[in-house]
């Protein structure tokens, strides 16, 4: 088997063999094959797509490219969600406690984030003290425990889809379908667990921006999933809005804090309680209303609070900054952003806002970048609320006091205003199994 | 200008600036683009296309990447010949001299080949003591002495084409219009004449089987040659039959100094007279009946000859080889093919022909590969010959006797048998201006 023929049957819009993915896969991961002739067949991919069989073939083929995590010593149900990304999104700070405090093993990796602000482990880490890398003992140990590891991702996982992305991302081959799932899904499948819930975000702040690609998106990744053998299903959730009011690392573990009381947001609790009732669904197929009721009282009777203050002990975070937030420092500089319209907010630019909080320092331009814990924005109004001018839209919060201007003007543009009341944001969209 | 942006932006189908062609053309060939952004744009370049204006900005480009080779020292009018390729093209040989002969300058710069035999360069260089290195001053020199220069292409014409080629060898991005076009012409624009004519081969042992494509390639590269200032058209000459009857090294040398002594096989003499009236035609204006005149003349009073003669000379070979072929060394063994059919050979697969003469040694399969200036097929029936069994058909000449029995095999599965007179060929179909 060459190489070049398979790039040629893939510029010739031919279907990919098994034997061929496996190649590519095997062979560019071990360094046999070169850059430019992977960089060739991504875009013929790209270019000419891959049917469902060619994209799970190449997923799996990822998936078993490096280490695939083997959670058979956990007693138990195990579950894990993958969230595509979205602006204050914090929910697996949530949700991973409360499906924990029900029963459910939740051994969750997660990576670092490149973006508005850092990913799940980022967060995490602006906990004083807690640990985001466990040795495999420990994470097993712990999940047998008490139900609950949330780690980063182990080096070796799903080497094949390092080395693919980074790739992708300096040959313009990243917003392509199939090489979105395989990216993800080898992922998840690699990372071990039975059940899978996807949040598949479609609006500005997400890179679906139309429902139609989300609903695609999310179907190819739960037939992906399911020809690997996993129960998967996936939740499509409005981002055309920022989740909750918090973007930045501490301020998202406060807020996910205020969700863990019975207090915070509304939007980002609703999409917390529907995300976490779809996993305990998944994980006993018991009626939705019943696993949503579940849900419910672990966050009123303090059971999913008291399973984040087991998880952040036992990964040897100070749990007194999660019982009193207080103690989260905070930046340096804040300054409130003010309406300069009278109105109704009828649409945010969630992107836009998302880089917003780059600037202030809240997450990573390139990988080597350093994130500041205590950078970000509190957001005061939201689509939908009636503002007058002069009234208290965010606070910015930098320790780069010159970047304040700027990020100010960005904010502002971010957002646009009409005399009428806009139609009410939707939060869920469907759920695709 | 990032080259991340161009890849995207010929990826969507956009036409690339000007600029945009000239910064990959630059970047790639100072090595700051890497092979794996460039291979990313060359197959979408393949799979969307280039307009003809981005192709010539793009062939410009090449040619202007390194050495452009300056013959205002020529006294006279220049006029150079390329061949897209074929099986027993020796014509180069022939009509060189035969167009210097008539007082044109010919400064011809020939890369050597890869396949069924070498190129024109490598024959040349069975002649024992050619040089087919001289340097500038000398070149010059030899062109306003007598008119003529045969040498191999500088190390420094087109280094973009020397990279985007061997990139495209192993991206399977070879076979796309605008590369090949791009790629004959860079070097033909930057080598210096100022009349050019074109042979584009059309038939089984060409790039181009069929008659419309041949055309096509024809068009694209005569119009990018007159954007770029250079009086220029193309004969589309038939390739369905190899051209004359010797294929290999010194065998094509002994088969053109035959056709210069007004001999020789008359499918090859008819194509040189052709090319060589028109070259003359290009230079001229002069009508194409008196050009073909003048070539005719010229062959038959042995001027055309004598200029070969002048030009082996000139470059250091022995004239005594070219005066008495038979000085040419014999390969070690020989092979009679015969005939197991009776009838009209109807069709002979020249491209499996070349193949013969490869594995009997006169070609190269990787560019370190050395060639055996012995090696070679004579061929002694062609296609419309009517043959008994046991006729000979060919003879096969090489220094490997193990590979006679798959050479006999493979030559003769090479052709088909009717019992009926095929239609005639045609030598040369059309003129493209």
């Amino acid at each position: 088997m060459r190489m070049y023929d398979i790039i040629q049957r893939k510029r010739d819009k031919h279907q990919l063999t098994d034997e061929e993915i496996r190649y590519f896969v095997k062979g560019y991961t071990d360094g046999s094959i070169p850059d430019y002739q992977a960089a060739a067949l991504l875009m013929a991919i790209f270019l000419n797509g891959m049917t469902d069989h060619e994209t799970s073939v190449l997923t799996l083929a990822m998936a078993q490219s490096g280490d695939m995590i083997d959670l058979s010593a956990v007693n138990g149900i195990t579950v894990d969600k993958h969230s595509t990304g979205g602006v204050g999104d914090k929910t697996s700070l949530i949700v991973a406690p409360c499906v924990a405090s029900l029963g459910f093993k939740v051994a969750k990796m997660s990576g670092r984030g490149l973006g508005h602000t850092g990913g799940t482990v980022d967060k995490l880490e602006s906990i004083p003290g807690y640990r985001t890398s466990l040795d495999r003992q420990e994470f097993i140990d712990n999940v047998n425990r008490i139900g609950i590891a949330l780690v980063g991702q182990s080096g070796n996982l799903a080497p094949a889809d390092k080395k693919i992305y980074a790739l992708r991302d300096v040959t313009a081959t990243i917003d392509c379908l199939p090489l979105i799932v395989s990216s993800i899904m080898s992922k998840k499948i690699a990372a071990g667990s039975q059940n899978i819930l996807l949040d598949v975000k479609v609006g500005t702040g997400s890179f679906t921006p139309k429902l139609e690609d989300a609903v695609i998106l999310a179907q190819k990744m739960v037939d992906t999933g399911k020809l690997a053998g996993r129960n998967i299903a996936a939740l499509i959730t409005n981002m055309d809005v920022p989740l909750g009011n918090a973007i930045g690392n501490s301020m998202e573990i406060i807020e996910a804090c205020e969700i863990l009381k019975n207090k915070g947001p509304s939007d980002l609790r609703e999409v917390c309680v529907e995300l976490s009732a779809y996993m305990v669904s998944l994980c006993t197929q018991d009626s939705y209303e019943n696993c949503r009721r579940k849900v419910l009282q672990s966050l009123m009777d303090g059971s999913a609070f008291e399973k984040f203050r087991q998880l952040v002990s036992a990964q040897g975070g100070d749990v007194a900054f999660i019982d009193n937030t207080d103690k989260f420092k905070k930046a340096f500089y804040t300054h409130d952003v003010l309406s300069s319209h009278s109105g109704y907010i009828s649409s945010m630019d969630t992107a836009n806002i998302g880089r917003v909080s780059l600037m202030l320092g809240a997450g990573r331009e390139k990988k080597e970048d350093s994130i500041d814990f205590d950078a970000g924005i509190y957001i005061h109004a939201k689509t939908g609320d009636s503002i007058k001018k002069g009234q208290l839209l965010a606070t910015l919060y930098t320790n780069r006091k010159h970047v304040l201007p700027d990020a100010e003007n960005e904010y502002l543009s971010s957002l646009t205003f009409s005399e009428n009341l806009p139609p009410p944001q939707k939060l869920i969209y469907q759920i695709v199994k």
